[in-house]
């Protein structure tokens, strides 16, 4: 006799044409079976990411496409509710795993991860600044565009989850100058206030040539942390210094795109100013985990770094959620709150 | 009392719009002092390289631009006619040097590099398969591709005086697959004939993405040897392998355009194939000069790499030559012999 346990879950109904809208979702409750040794877990935060817009497309991608009418999948981070005598993981431990957009989860022990949660610290930061985002803002200033101390630091996106921390991390590191791009006024407000970027703009005001060249001044600019593409990375590219980095995250400016978009008019200067363009994908950096959680979760410990969230509350708010995160609603990391 | 030689030269009488024409060119006949110190060379071959039409244009670059009415410069090789008693320089001294662009040529002595041609190799090789070209043809596929034996290469402009040089090094250092493109039927028939490429086609015969996609079969391409840019770098991107490498040499698809065009407008596939663009300048490279002339040298010596050349004789047809360069008339490294 097995138990089941009500559950809601989003499924994908229909696969977006252009930006995502909440008809293509569907809230679904349904009974779920824990099968014999698999471990129960209800979740805390559930994760947005930008690159679930690219997983409800169907076609060839380095992840494949979410299926429709079935349940996505996605970061999660809860409390273990039910595991079998002979499982490591006990009720009541705190697990990461990649079966989001759902309140309960069920598996076996292999697909969650136990950790020790820092004091003082949410669980949610696990889902961002100490998780999947921050590693990649770590990985990708790091490992991808070795930041140099004393170098200029441009992010685009820098008021989202990956790029907030980008920015951060890059003064921690002796960046000479970073310089953060965000879709609002208050965002730019944000940056320059709270996270103490040197220079910020919104680039919806102006051609983004002229914003960024006005915010690197003589300067120009040695590393170019690319979360959006377009127009930012083709101003990027025409204020790269000789041997300038770009680190290629992603292109938020175009997942919603029904087609392909013009590149970067000016990807020639890549020779003259020996430039490199990197693209980089988290999943292939497992190994600084370790010294990636040691390092950033000191910093936010010692309050050095912030972690910033945006929470929405309710798993029925999550298709808004992330429709509201592809549209730059939030500020910092975009987590579901279930189960509170 | 200084001797006076009768040289010729050719200036930039007008800076060309778009592609260049005769009438931007003037050959000048005139008398040169050869002053105290200095060195007197009588050219024997002269290059005409696609970096030379960016100096052409006014702006910043990497290299000043050439000035309009004076006489221009570049890579050439000679031998000394006369040189202060006091010069490690002996007449008859074979000297490669970058006072191009003139018969006879005077200088300092730093002006010019001496070297001992290797047996059996013409003088004008230094030009092309041993000289520049040939370099940057060596450090691209080796230290910025950082080719790996089994790997499927891919080469723009492969009967070009560079691509010529990658495909066979290529080969040579065991890559699996070298495919290479040219701007006509000739040229691919030379590509697969004499230079043994295991693929070749004619980028006007299609849609080049189709075309490569013919010739790359089922195992794609891991590195792009780029020496074109424009709708070949495109259709590269789409073909390149997870990990793969574009070496960013040069875009000589676009030195003749007046004004920005369309980047490729799948650059975002670098995100999800952490692929990586890089450009270079062989200038950066010198240090890798001595590896170069040694296993080059040899391979040349032994039958083991051919030097393409296509020849043209007379100063008076060196602007000729440039534009036919250009315009891709010529097979391999593009010269011009004076003094004959």
């Amino acid at each position: 006799m097995r138990d089941l346990v009500r559950a809601t879950e989003i499924h994908l109904v229909r696969r977006p044409q252009g930006p995502p809208v909440p008809g293509d979702f569907a809230t679904v409750a349904r009974g779920i079976e824990v099968s014999p040794g698999e471990i129960l877990v209800r979740n805390a935060f559930l994760s947005v990411d930008p690159y679930m817009r690219g997983r409800m497309n169907d076609g060839p991608s380095y992840v494949p496409p979410y299926q429709v009418g079935r349940v996505m999948d996605g970061g999660a981070i809860g409390r273990v509710i039910a595991a079998p005598p002979d499982s490591k993981l006990r009720p009541g431990q705190v697990v990461l795993h990649n079966l989001g957009w759902r309140d309960f989860a069920t598996g076996p022990e292999a697909a969650f991860r136990a950790l020790e949660p820092r004091p003082g610290l949410s669980l949610s930061t696990y889902l961002g600044a100490l998780g999947m985002p921050g590693l990649t803002a770590y990985v990708g200033l790091l490992d991808v565009a070795r930041l140099q101390s004393g170098e200029v630091v441009f992010v685009s996106g820098a008021a989202g989850a990956v790029g907030s921390v980008v920015g951060q991390l890059a003064k921690l590191h002796g960046a000479g100058r970073v310089i953060g791009s965000a879709g609002s006024d208050a965002k730019v407000e944000h940056l320059l206030r709270d996270l103490h970027f040197d220079a910020a703009f919104n680039y919806k005001r102006g051609p983004v040539l002229q914003l960024l060249a006005e915010a690197a001044g003589d300067t120009g600019i040695d590393v170019y942390f690319d979360n959006v593409g377009g127009d930012q990375l083709e101003a990027a590219l025409s204020l790269l210094n000789v041997h300038g980095r770009v680190a290629m995250c992603g292109a938020v400016s175009r997942y919603n795109a029904a087609g392909p978009m013009p590149g970067p008019n000016n990807l020639g200067l890549a020779v003259g100013k020996r430039l490199r363009l990197e693209g980089f994908l988290v999943g292939d950096h497992g190994p600084r985990r370790g010294a990636f959680l040691s390092e950033v979760g000191e910093a936010l410990s010692e309050g050095r770094l912030r972690a910033d969230e945006s929470v929405v509350d309710g798993i029925e708010n999550m298709p808004g959620a992330f429709i509201g995160m592809l549209r730059g609603d939030n500020v910092g990391k975009m987590v579901v709150r279930v189960g509170a």
